[in-house]
């Protein structure tokens, strides 16, 4: 995401827990972010891991992009690898983007 | 969060970066997550870091309880301290949560 004030949009707000078994899971998850890149609507990405713990959230235009995006063909291949292998449990939350502000420290 | 579902309700995503300061962060930032706790309306919180990166997510029953909670005391002083030394930068989005779904595998 930019400094740019896109409200409303959407984010997928994606927390999780690992599974002890991670053999190719790196490597599907940057694809799907390189994928998610490239679907119309996309406006940005940004996760953090912490141990078996994630936080991932998407952002979207709107509604459709992020319905869209939820049915490539790539991408259902990786969410259900995701269930049957990768994680231990997640929640997805869809969410309306309304207000959002940015502060940046001016290097001093 | 329990897994029953409460929406729509709003989720603050709080992603940040931290600055090279770290003196004093980690009980402040636990005395928050207390503080915020005990907030009418709070409904829980998930946090992950990674890094001098992190992503927070707390979620409350309405834009009233995330109004009165950036409003109280000891979270203004906090929220002024973390401008002035902790973070190098960070976005706060107020989004309202539309639809959730979670996955837990069973225990085989």
């Amino acid at each position: 995401m930019t400094s740019k004030d896109f409200t409303p949009y959407y984010a997928v707000i994606f927390t999780s827990v690992q599974s002890d078994y991670d053999q190719g899971y790196a490597q599907t998850a940057q694809q799907m972010v390189d994928l998610a890149a490239r679907q119309p609507g996309y406006l940005g990405f940004e996760t953090v891991s912490e141990g078996k713990q994630g936080i991932s959230v998407s952002y979207w235009k709107d509604l459709d992009s992020i319905k869209s995006w939820k049915k490539v063909a790539d991408h259902l291949t990786a969410q259900k690898s995701g269930r049957e292998k990768w994680y231990k449990s997640y929640t997805t939350r869809i969410a309306r983007v309304e207000r959002e502000y940015s502060f940046e420290k001016l290097e001093s």
